[in-house]
């Protein structure tokens, strides 16, 4: 009662159609594209903010009330990073979603964190430059749930991730104090990169209210080419073989045989069912060597057995390749009432055992997994199938989860590589980051956030 | 006297054969690269670590006695980032100078920290691989450095500074725990990117003793184009038509009228001395690229009013270019007795004026400046030839650097691209980064260092 009373002290603050509170719109917010949850707490009232002043009111008077405030995007979140774990406010940024400024001469764009980032990467590309993060769900997903997670995409293998793009951030700090961090320049070598320490933490430290990005020209050309193999080995021996041909594509993204016989089934398109696995090579630059690398790529593949390779070279062909790598998901979904995609890492020597031995552990538990990911950089994204209501099901899915994760850790890779930690991950935080790391980001989340109000229940217990 | 015998008593766990404590010897690290120092404190010992194990000795035991450690590489800082402050202890890193360990297929190295950076370079590449930071010391300079400092060089406008090629990084802590951060895969999105906060933090808050680098595959190719401008504003116009024309090159750096005409005076090589400014374009990429990107640079050379366009396509004809602009320090300091190389950054499209208010505030202190720097980052090198023993010279110097400072502040620019803060540049902290990101910085430094023994008196006054 004195939680729902704050919280209405607190939201009066904005125009009433800012403040959402009824239950239906409370159970809305409950949620993210986290589906393994299997409880739920309502937020308090879901609110809008249209300035960062609106944030800083709502951030200063839930401060001094305690309230918790969780930050959302388009929620596209799916490891649970952005559902309200201690009720309280959800902070709505949908509202604003402006492009404040382009400078093509500087490169560089100013944004509100709630524009989308397809809808920023189509007004840069309009004028010639170029914004890389490619997040799978980027017609969709927003800039400040980006810097949140620091989200990365196919495109990460030669461009990186948002954190390579972020010049300078304003935020509001829990007490409700704006902060501008980094500099409006390419280089910035003056004190701590707090920016980067912003980036990536969940909505965990500060709230983002606007972010000025670094863009690069953009590549002229491109072209995706598409090869199978008989084995996951030389799969991965077909990315080395492209790397020694001094080839560095824009995407190696793959897809396991689960994958290939499940899109086939479901969304038939001419997959060869047989192989064990398919690359998906991107290269991008000068019309002039596109020709070029495309031999060397053929080349490289060739070598390590692959067969059919097909190159796809205007925008149709290149849509209809990647269309059959994005359906993986739907067409698992088609296997089972649910399915959960999830996200671990490892360096790509290793990918290989990686993808057979999370294979093997998904079979002990009698879980249809479909893998695919990001081959450049050993990134695995384990599509699982199954009956989240089947208590046993859930049960195997959490027992085969905690497996893939250690056997990631131990073969040097990590428990995510896109998704972030959330409260999904939580358990297995310190299985994979150094216990003493975890000790100094918990003292860091104190200074920033004493009360424990910002997204609080995410990345690690406080 | 008690601090001298601390000093012995943390030493003495180290071969005495890695522990320096004559006069001379403490003279010698008094000081690094910075020129414009006045004052000189003597460490009480120079130390060579040969282990982490012994950094965590000496840490420990330092942090106990409360004795000052600071970290040195080949102690090329030129804002006095690694000279004892408040004396105590030089951790010296030369004898920590191994790969460790090179995995061509992960493209990864992991190496400790007084490997030199272009060596590193090299080794890489002879493997067809790429380190691209480039800092212009690289001969001498080391990893450490590099990450303490975050360095970049002209190489950074395409390819990034050293923080975008950290993976991880192994830390001892100011009370000598090891602590691991950051994970070994190409992405991580698991917590804080605390790895990140080291990075740049110039050694007051954590000593690296190994990091794990990623690497890049080498570009096979490459040309520079040297070109001449009538006008300043012509030669940033010339770097806005290369990027319309969708190249991106490896380097854009520039030389003022006053560095083409003094690096001429004492190094003849054919420079055009009535020009105001020269560009130097690197292209980088595919043999089959570098005849188009030429010539679109060459095309958007002539659409700015260039002349005298020459191409260096040779490793010889790529080092003539290359050495003019390198001359322009040592041509500089035959001016006067000495010479200083500053570095502000603003963005592109105020470079050009940045550039010429450089050059009238020189002028109203009667300061000989020779500019250079990488005009695709907006960063600018003013080198100050003076006799820093002159009085009222160092005084008009101290003001010019002031002003400048202000200057590029006022731009939307900073302080630092490259160079750092050190304890040279922490009176203009506060006037370039928001008072309330110091008080955060500050309160990080306590958590990682309560005793300020790491390198105090950098950055910010504790």
């Amino acid at each position: 009662m004195l939680l729902k009373n704050n919280t209405e002290k607190i939201t009066s603050v904005l125009k009433s159609d800012n403040v959402l509170t009824s239950l239906e719109e409370r159970y809305c917010y409950a949620q993210d594209s986290t589906n393994t949850r299997r409880h739920s707490v309502l937020p308090e009232a879901v609110v809008f903010a249209e300035t960062a002043e609106d944030v800083q009111k709502i951030l200063k008077s839930a401060n001094r009330c305690k309230i918790p405030v969780v930050c959302r995007g388009a929620g596209t979140n799916m490891v649970g990073a952005c559902t309200p774990e201690k009720g309280g406010i959800i902070l709505n940024f949908s509202k604003m979603n402006k492009i404040l400024d382009f400078n093509a001469e500087n490169m560089t764009v100013r944004v509100q964190p709630g524009v989308i980032v397809g809808d920023l990467k189509k007004f840069v590309e309009k004028r010639g430059l170029f914004y890389p993060p490619d997040p799978s769900n980027m017609r969709v997903s927003t800039i400040g749930g980006s810097i949140a997670q620091s989200s990365g995409g196919p495109m990460s293998f030669k461009y990186g991730t948002t954190k390579d793009y972020v010049l300078n951030l304003t935020v509001v700090l829990a007490d409700g104090t704006l902060m501008k961090l980094g500099a409006g320049t390419i280089k910035d070598a003056v004190g701590y990169h707090l920016n980067q320490l912003i980036i990536g933490s969940e909505g965990t430290l500060a709230v983002v209210v606007e972010a000025e990005l670094k863009l690069i020209p953009k590549p002229e050309a491109s072209r995706v080419i598409m090869s199978y193999f008989d084995t996951l080995e030389d799969a991965v021996s077909g990315v080395n073989n492209i790397i020694a041909e001094r080839i560095f594509p824009a995407t190696i993204d793959f897809m396991d045989n689960n994958s290939i016989t499940t899109v086939e089934r479901f969304y038939p398109c001419g997959l060869l069912v047989e192989k064990e696995a398919m690359l998906l090579v991107t290269i991008d630059g000068f019309d002039s060597s596109m020709d070029e690398q495309e031999n060397r790529v053929r080349r490289a593949m060739q070598e390590s057995g692959a067969s059919s390779i097909v190159t796809a070279v205007t925008e149709a062909e290149k849509e209809a390749v990647w269309t059959a790598r994005r359906a993986s998901f739907a067409a698992t979904a088609k296997l089972a009432p649910d399915v959960v995609s999830d996200d671990i890492i490892v360096p790509r020597d290793k990918l290989a055992k990686m993808i057979r031995e999370c294979k093997n552990i998904c079979d002990k538990y009698s879980l249809s997994v479909c893998m695919v990911g990001h081959a450049g950089d050993g990134n695995i994204h384990p599509q699982i199938a199954l009956n989240l209501e089947d208590d046993r099901q859930f049960k195997n899915y959490i027992s085969a989860k905690s497996e893939m994760y250690e056997l990631a850790v131990s073969l040097g890779g990590t428990i995510s590589a896109e998704h972030g930690v959330g409260y999904e991950k939580i358990p297995y935080l310190e299985k994979t980051v150094d216990k003493e790391a975890v000790n100094y980001m918990r003292s860091i989340k104190k200074i920033f956030d004493p009360n424990n109000i910002l997204n609080p229940g995410k990345i690690f217990k406080v």
